[in-house]
C-alpha cells in the first residue's frame, strides 16, 4: 500500500490508501498517474473515494500525480467530520503536508470548492494553481441553504440513483444517459470500496455549507485577494450551485477565467469528462501571465 | 422633424431631432424603427449620435422604437457635460421623461452602461431591462482609469482611425476588417451630421470614468438591488473595460445574464451587430421568469 501507481492502472482499479497526519487523521486516499505537479482533489457533500467518476481521474492522469482523499471524518478517514469549512481547510492542509506535498495544483468540486478557497487563502504558499467546479464565494446572497427538491434528493437519510441524477444531471435525454453512465463507472468496482459516509457526515457538512452561505456582502472581499490563476467551472443548469455564482467568483477572483458547460448540471465535469479534462490540462499547463479573462 | 420615422429609413438617413427637456436642456436624438417598449441607447465615451454603428441599430429596429440621444452637454444636446455618472443618469431621465416615454429598455455601452445601472438605481420605475455592453460595477478594484494605451489613443486630443481600431476592435485580420467596415458605415453619412463631441466633455466623462473606478468593496452591493432583468455583454479583449467586469457585474445582479463574444474587444457590438442584436432581441423579448442564469 506504500509507493507510486503505474498510470496504466485506472481509478477503478487503485488500491485504498492510508496516511497518518500531524493532527492524528488517518486518511484514505488514492494516487493515479505520475510526474507534474500534484492534482489534489476535493470532494462533494457526502462524498467519497468511489464518488469521483473515474473516467474524469483517468482523463485527467496521464502526465500527472492525481489524488483523491477523504477529509477528516469522511468516509474511510478517521476522526469527526467538522462543520466549518475553515476547519476542512486545515485539515486538508494536513493531509497535504503529510503527503509531504510541495506547493500543489487543487481542484475543489461543490463544497470541496468551497475548502478549496479557503485552503488559498489561509495558506497561499501551499498553491500554485486552483479549478473551482460548481463553486460560490462565502456570504453571496441566496444561498444560504439549498432548494428544498435539492437537499430533499441529496440531503435525504437514503439516496437514491434518482435523487442523484435530478440534481448532477439535466432533464435532457443525453445528460441523463451521461449520468447513467457515470453511475455505472462509479459502481463498477466491486472490492475495496470507500466506507460510505454516514449521517453525522452529511450533518456537519451541511452545516458547514449553510454557514458559508450566511449572506455577507463584505465577505465578498475575501477572494479578491487570491492571486493564483484560477479557473471557475460549472454546469449552466445547476440546481445546487446556480451559475450566477460562479460569474460572481470569477469576477471577484483576479486572476480568473470562466467556463460554463451546456446542459449540464451540478455533475458537469462527470458529464462532460473529456471536454472538462482538455479544458483543466490547458489551464494547468498555460504560462502565469497575470491576464484577467 | 416631428412624429415618427418610417421603419424603412436607415439609421444613416434618419433627421436630428431635438427635444426640450424641464431641466432646460435641448437634447439631440434619433428615432429608428416603431412599437413596441422603447429601447433608449447610451453612448460610449466622446460618442455623438454618429458613433452608433449604423448596421447595429437597423438590427434591432424591426419591430421596436429604439433612440438614440446625446446626453447634457454631448454633441448637438445644449448644457455642460457634468463630471458624475450621478448627473448623466439624472440628464437621461430628464431626457426619457421629455420624449414621454413610459417604462422603457435601456442598452447602455461603456460609460453609458454606468448610467444606465445608475438609472436603474435611482429611478427603477422607469427601466423594464436593460443590456450592459461593455460595462463595470462603480467601485471595482482595478478599474481606476484605464490602461495607458488606452486613454492614449481615445483619450487624445485628436482621435485617430488607427486609435480606435486598436480600443475597439481585436489585432485580428477579421476584427480589424470588421472594425473598417464599421468605421465606413459610420461615416458614409456626409449631410446633417452631429455636432462633434468638445474637449470639455472629454475631461468631463473620463473624469466621471475616474470617479466611477475608484475601489470601493462595499459599492459592489449596490447592483444587487436591481431586479430588472439584465444582460450583460462584452468583447473577450476588450481591454478597456476587461469581461472580468463582466463577470462580476453578472455575478452581483440577481436577474443578469451574460455572454462574451469571441475574438472581439470594446467594439464587440458593431463587430458583431447582427449576432448581437439577435441576442437582445431574445432576451427583450423572453418572459421575465427571475431565473439568474
Amino acid at each position: 500500500m506504500t509507493g507510486r501507481t503505474a498510470v496504466t492502472m485506472t481509478y477503478a482499479e487503485l488500491p485504498n490508501k492510508l496516511v497518518s497526519a500531524a493532527n492524528g487523521i488517518d486518511y484514505a486516499y488514492r494516487e493515479a498517474g505520475d510526474g507534474g505537479v500534484p492534482l489534489v482533489l476535493l470532494q462533494h457533500f457526502r462524498g467519497n473515494l468511489d464518488n469521483w467518476d473515474p473516467a474524469l481521474i483517468d482523463a485527467l492522469a496521464p502526465g500527472r500525480r492525481v489524488v483523491t482523499f477523504d477529509n477528516t471524518g469522511v468516509g474511510g478517514s478517521s476522526g469527526e467530520t467538522p462543520d466549518t469549512v475553515g476547519q476542512m481547510a486545515r485539515d486538508a492542509i494536513a493531509f497535504i503536508t503529510a503527503l509531504g506535498l510541495g506547493p500543489v495544483d487543487i481542484l475543489g468540486f461543490s463544497i470541496g470548492s468551497f475548502v478549496a478557497q479557503q485552503i488559498a487563502l489561509i495558506r497561499p504558499a501551499i498553491v500554485r494553481r486552483m479549478v473551482l467546479a460548481s463553486s460560490a464565494p462565502e456570504g453571496a446572497a441566496g444561498m444560504h441553504g439549498w432548494a428544498p427538491e435539492v437537499i430533499g434528493a441529496v440531503g435525504a437519510p437514503q439516496t437514491s440513483p434518482e435523487g442523484y441524477l435530478g440534481v448532477f444531471f439535466t432533464r435532457s435525454p443525453a445528460s441523463q444517459r451521461a449520468g447513467q453512465e457515470a453511475l455505472r463507472r462509479m459502481y463498477a468496482r466491486t472490492e475495496d470500496r470507500d466506507t460510505p459516509t454516514t449521517w453525522e457526515t452529511r450533518e456537519a457538512q451541511y452545516d458547514a455549507v449553510c454557514t458559508w452561505g450566511i449572506p455577507d456582502h463584505s465577505l465578498l472581499q475575501r477572494p479578491t485577494c487570491i492571486q493564483v490563476p484560477v479557473f471557475v467551472a460549472n454546469g449552466d443548469s445547476d440546481p445546487m450551485i446556480l451559475p450566477h455564482y460562479s460569474h460572481l467568483l470569477a469576477g471577484l477572483i483576479p486572476q480568473a477565467r470562466l467556463k460554463i458547460y451546456p446542459d449540464s448540471a451540478h455533475g458537469f465535469l462527470f458529464q462532460h469528462h473529456a471536454e472538462f479534462a482538455r479544458d483543466v490540462d490547458k489551464f494547468l499547463a498555460r504560462p502565469g501571465d497575470g491576464k484577467a479573462a
